[in-house]
This record gives structure tokens, sequence and C-alpha cells, in this order.
């Protein structure tokens, strides 16, 4: 049965594509250039943190037990014996009956087990009236009560947040091991196709959709390798997209929206490798093509600008994820009630554009082709392909884009 | 009185910050550059978009009235009198009785109004038989639909997604206008500081924060200017803050994590220009310091891992958004239950570190000194300074980190 009929079910389209990716080797990159960038193996700890039991508070190292049952109406009396500097160990331990002071960060001295505020204190002379009692281990951080030393602090395909890097830092690793970033190619295809600092004539558009693959890719952690307009030529065509084939790990042809162009698309990846997949039930984006030129995956787009953004989220990104082994679970989704009833055609995935407000979400109905719903839109709400849709004042659940 | 023992409600510390920062002047960007970078103007569309009426489907062009009542048992007959070529306006316009094959994205010709799907079409001779009626203006997208020219299609303020860009380039946008991004200098200062190459000695601590501010600065449309380790030494300070804020559009201080690093913070910005805001009602969080060196906005980070991202969550964003002019909305919130009670000190915004899934919010009570939980966590709860917490299964609104 020839793959033209066939339309593919969006998860196995998704699976697919994933499938393709052959996971990037590791590189390691220095901490401050790790954001967003995906580990390549689990990152232990090379010290116990914190590698010292400390202060959380500005105060007194106490024992515990020496401030018990103290209060305002009667205070403990304990003997301020010196001061914490920060950044060092103290110079000798506390006595039954002592105390010295400590700021936030300090080092608990030996002998103390708890820190008591500045606040519940009050100077006497040189003594400290301790005004409050304090259990062992109140204000501070235990020795290795963060991460213990060989401890695995974060996980590989974890793809890193600003607070990670802190982790990381904290862990002692100046070098991460990520996972190489993806190059993608983008291949703009269609005789109507003009570039964007062109004024278009009539018949022609600007290539708006590479800049949206472009700035998809980037998002989501790849670099674009921009490949610029090819003529509806087949071997111009070829030639392009076997160049883009070998000085990249993926390639996404962008446009080429007619019938024609899709048939050309898939019968130039046949002849370079294998079309896996031509034709997804999803709308919009049906005419999506999936292979492989030679071990290089390749993926067609619709020409619609709605209808790429769409597959770039529901397929592309799994494209992307399997290559830098990015473990991330599915995209941020937020709860919202439907404004309007939304009809859907079983057996399709039906992924509207929503504009979210107040908890409400509002459908889109506009076009695939138009750009302004696009921009509008906060996120799309996916009507699964079993269903017939959903009612007005449904709760449903919205991926954010 | 002094300013120390005044603690400002979170709403106003932001606007302080907010207020401090002076809009940066404008630059334009090539548009393959401009992602997540932010508006400085409207920018409205050279042309009308599409500039021609056009396919949204591989079908026929028609006239409407043409096919009025036709069905699959009884179709209409139109005359085949040629094809449309993408990219391109068709040679002539199509007379009553006739039908012109046309791509997806191609030009109507005139005389039509129209598009018949190719799969409610079957060819007969040189006819088209035609089985389903279409509407006039069906399966295309009219002429200025989309954008008219000199119509906004952006507004001043919007930070600029991955869609944005593809309408900016429909709109012929080549390149955009866009505040410059802030140069925000990081300065860490406290002994007990050593650098994340460096192994800590009992008392010391890498600099771990200044990663973790860099990351949120870049996630958040600024350049991270390093400045390194400052001793807690006054002259060294000052002169460290008088460099960085010559040099760059705002100052953040990391680490000094005691009282006497916070008051050193605050009596050298006020020796170089005024202190604004010396504690926040906000916990964690509470020691921050907002001012000005001369006229460069610079904040006093507070020490604790956790509560430096608060305060870059709840004031820092501000603040950069001040200079970037951009409008977006608060930070995504997703609504969710809690698993567990919270309580929450009256007249303190409480912002607590939770774990997300299944739509449960689960707390993580853990220090504000702990790494780990800041980590695990996937957004913070806010308690308004009003509220004295939550019950177990309230619903609730989680602000994404």
């Amino acid at each position: 049965m020839s793959l033209f009929l066939s339309v593919v079910p969006v998860g196995r389209a998704a699976e697919i594509a994933k499938n393709l990716a052959a996971p990037l080797p590791a590189e390691r990159v220095p901490l401050d250039e790790a954001l967003g960038r995906v580990l390549s193996a689990d990152v232990a700890s090379d010290i116990d943190i914190p590698g010292f039991t400390r202060s959380v508070m500005d105060g007194y190292a106490v024992r515990a037990g020496d401030t018990a049952g103290a209060s305002e109406a009667s205070p403990a009396m304990l003997t301020l014996t010196g001061r914490i500097r920060m950044g060092a160990a103290a110079d000798h331990p506390v006595q039954p009956g002592e105390c010295t002071y400590i700021p936030t960060g300090g080092v608990l001295p030996g002998g103390t087990d708890a820190v008591v505020m500045a606040e519940n204190t009050e100077p006497f002379g040189g003594e400290i009236l301790i005004k409050k009692p304090v259990a062992d281990g109140e204000n501070v951080i235990r020795y290795d009560e963060d991460f213990q030393k060989g401890e695995t602090v974060l996980g590989k395909g974890r793809r890193l947040s600003a607070q990670d890097l802190g982790v990381l830092a904290a862990a002692g690793c100046a070098e991460v091991p990520v996972t190489k970033q993806p190059r993608i190619g983008i291949l703009s295809t269609g005789n109507e196709l003009v570039p964007v600092t062109a004024t278009p004539k009539t018949g022609q558009v600007g290539d708006v959709n590479s800049f949206v693959v472009a700035a998809f890719i980037r998002d989501h952690g790849g670099i674009s390798v921009p490949y610029g307009i090819v003529r509806d030529d087949r071997a111009a065509f070829s030639a392009a997209l076997a160049r883009a084939a070998g000085e990249c790990d993926a390639v996404l042809i962008s446009g080429g929206s007619s019938k024609d162009d899709r048939d050309m698309t898939a019968d130039v990846i046949a002849g370079m490798g294998e079309v896996l997949v031509h034709g997804i039930a999803i709308a919009p984006g049906k005419p999506t093509v999936i292979g492989r030129a030679g071990t290089v995956p390749v993926i067609g787009l619709p020409g619609h600008p709605a209808a790429t953004f769409v597959v770039l989220v529901a397929i592309v990104r799994h494209l992307i994820d399997g290559m830098t082994g990015n473990a991330a679970p599915d995209p941020v989704t937020v709860p919202a009630v439907l404004t309007t009833n939304v009809p859907s055609t079983k057996g399709r995935e039906d992924f509207l554009r929503v504009a979210l407000k107040d908890g409400m979400a509002t459908p889109l109905f506009g076009k695939s082709g138009l750009l302004n719903t696009l921009a509008r839109s906060d996120g799309v709400l996916r009507v699964p392909a079993a269903s017939e849709g959903f009612e007005k004042g449904s709760r449903v659940e919205i991926i954010l884009w």
C-alpha cells in the first residue's frame, strides 16, 4: 500500500521522529555556558554540601541544652567567648555555659549544635541573655544535609535551568557533561517564496516559516542552519538536501504547501533514503513528511504557518529531544474553561489555537494560513483522535506555546 | 526613621525596582536575531497580507455560483481551462462555466471567488465534475485578510516569540526595532566565597549564586557581566561597585548573607547614591537592598540560594522589564491543589517552593539555604501578606520558575 494513502496517528509519528534521531555525542562546556543544555550523564557531587555545619541566622552558637526553659521572664545567661569570622573555622570549641557570636553562613564551633537568633537575645555585660530556647539543630544546616559526596545531584537527560546551574556550581562541577547541540538545517522550498527583504509580487509570499522554524529550534536547544530558498526543481532540491544532510544532524524542509511540492519533497527524500510517514492524522498539519536522507532525519513541514507551528510542537520537538536526550516531560499545560463549543472529527487529532484570559480559553478559529491568529494565540487545545470535541464550559488542558 | 527598620511590602519594592530602571534606547537588529528581544515601537505591516487572494487547498478555482446544488448524484460540470503555477498570477480570467486547477497558496484567477477541494471533484474528459457546492470565499484567504498595510501587527513592549518572528517576516520587517539588552553586572561578596573551580575549605562555600543570577538574567533577555568575588573590604567593594556601575545598566550584588555584609552593602550603596529599600516583607528574601549608585540601579540580593531565586522572580524581573520595556503580564501560573496545610505569617508574603505532579502541589519545606529543594521545585506558591496560609486541598496558583 502506498504510504501516501495511510495517515499515521500523531503519537506514532512523534515516536517515529524520536526514534530516527540518534543521540548526539557528549562534550564538556564551562558551567556559565550550560544554561538550556541537556546533561549527557548523571552529575555527582565532588564534595559534601555543605562541607561543614553552618548557621542560617545571625545570632549565637550554643549547646541547645543550655537554653532549655529560657524565656523573656527567665532568660538563660551564657558567657560570650568570641565571634566566628566568615570563611574560617572557629579557633576553639565552646564549653557548657558559653556561646559565640555567629553570622549567617558561619561555621558552627565545636561543642555547639544550634543557633539562637540575635532577635531573641540581649547583651548583658560580658554575658548574653537567651530569651527563647532552641532545639538541637535549630537554625543550622548540618554537614552534608544538602548533598552528600558522590550523590547524584542532577540526572542524565536534565535540561539545565538557572537553578540547576547553582546546584552544579555547589557540587564543584565547573565543566558540565552535556550532549552536543543538534545542528538542524532549514531548507525552504516553493516557487512562490521570496526572501523577507524582497517585496513580494502578486502570487509571491515572504519566506515566513523559516524564521519561525529557526527560532523554535533555538528555543529548544538546537542550532539552526539556514540553507535559503530552493526553487521547485528536483535537481536543485536534491543537491540542496544532500548538502544540508551532509552538514547537519537533521533537516527540516519548510514551505512547499501544494500537493506537487509535497510529492516532490517525499520523492526526493525517498530517492536519498526512505520516507516513513507521508501524512499525519493531525489538523492542521496533515501533509507532513517524515523520512531520512541516508541516516539523517528529514521532516517536510506543512506550508501554512499555524500548521507548521503545530507540527513543530507535536512532532519536531520529539526529534530534537531524541537528539539531545532531553528527558523532560511533555510541554507545560494549564487548565482552562472553554468559552465555546469545539467540534472535532473523530480519528484525527485537532490542535486548536486558543487565547487564554483569566482561566478562560477562547478558540481562534481562523484558517491555518493566517498569521494573526497564531500571534494572538497563547497555546493550543489538543482534541484527541477519539474525541468528537468539547462543549462550552468544559475544563480542558491548554498546551502553552 | 532608619530604613533598616522599615520593611517594604513586595509590591511596593517591585515598583521601586521598576521605577529605578530607565528604559534603554532602541536599536535595530536583523529578524533572525530578534528572538526574545522586546519591541521598542509598534511594528506596522509594509504590505497587505496576503497581497492577493489565495487558495488554502489543492483543487479548482471556481465561481461559487457555478457549484450551487452540486452533489455526488448530480455533480456540476465545469470546463477545465488551465493550471495556476505557484508564484505567478493567472494569465486570463475564468469565465462562467469554467474552472482552473489551483495548488495550495496559488493566486485565485480573476472571476473566481472560491476553491473546490480536489477530493470533491473528478476529471471527466476535459471537464471537471464538482460533487459538492462551495460558498463565496470558501477555501481561500482573501487579499489583506491577515493584516492590512499600515496595520500594527505587533505592539511596542512585546517580547518576541518564534511565532512573532513569522508575523514580522510576513510584514516585511527584516530589521526589527527593539530596546537594547540591559547589561547587568554581577558582583559577589563574602569572605566565605571561593570560585567554583576551587575546593572549599572548612567555612568556605563555592560562589553558587552568581551562576544562578547570570542564567536568570540571560533567560529574561539581559546580558550578564561577571565581576567576580570581592572580599568584605569596604574600599575594594566600593571600587568594584563603581567600576560595575560605570560599565553596566544595573548591578546585582550576590552573596553577603550575614548582617555585617548586608550593612556594608547598604552603606556602600548609600555612599555612592541612595538606599531606597533595606528589607522586604518577603520570605525567604527579607534582607534585600534596593538602591542606586549614581543613577544606576543596584540590588543587594539575599545570600541563601532559594531566597536569591525568590527575589529574582519577585523583584529583579521587574527591574529588567523596566529596562527592556517588556509589557508582558505576570509570569505564567498554573492552578494546583495543595497536598498539605501551608501556615503563613500575616504581614509577610511567603514564597514557598513546591513540586508539581498531576495537578497536585507539594510544598518543599526545606531551609532556604538548601539547593536540593530549589532544584526539585517546579515553581513557587505565593502566600499574600494578608493571608494566614492555605489549607490542605485548597486550589492555589503556582508561579512556574
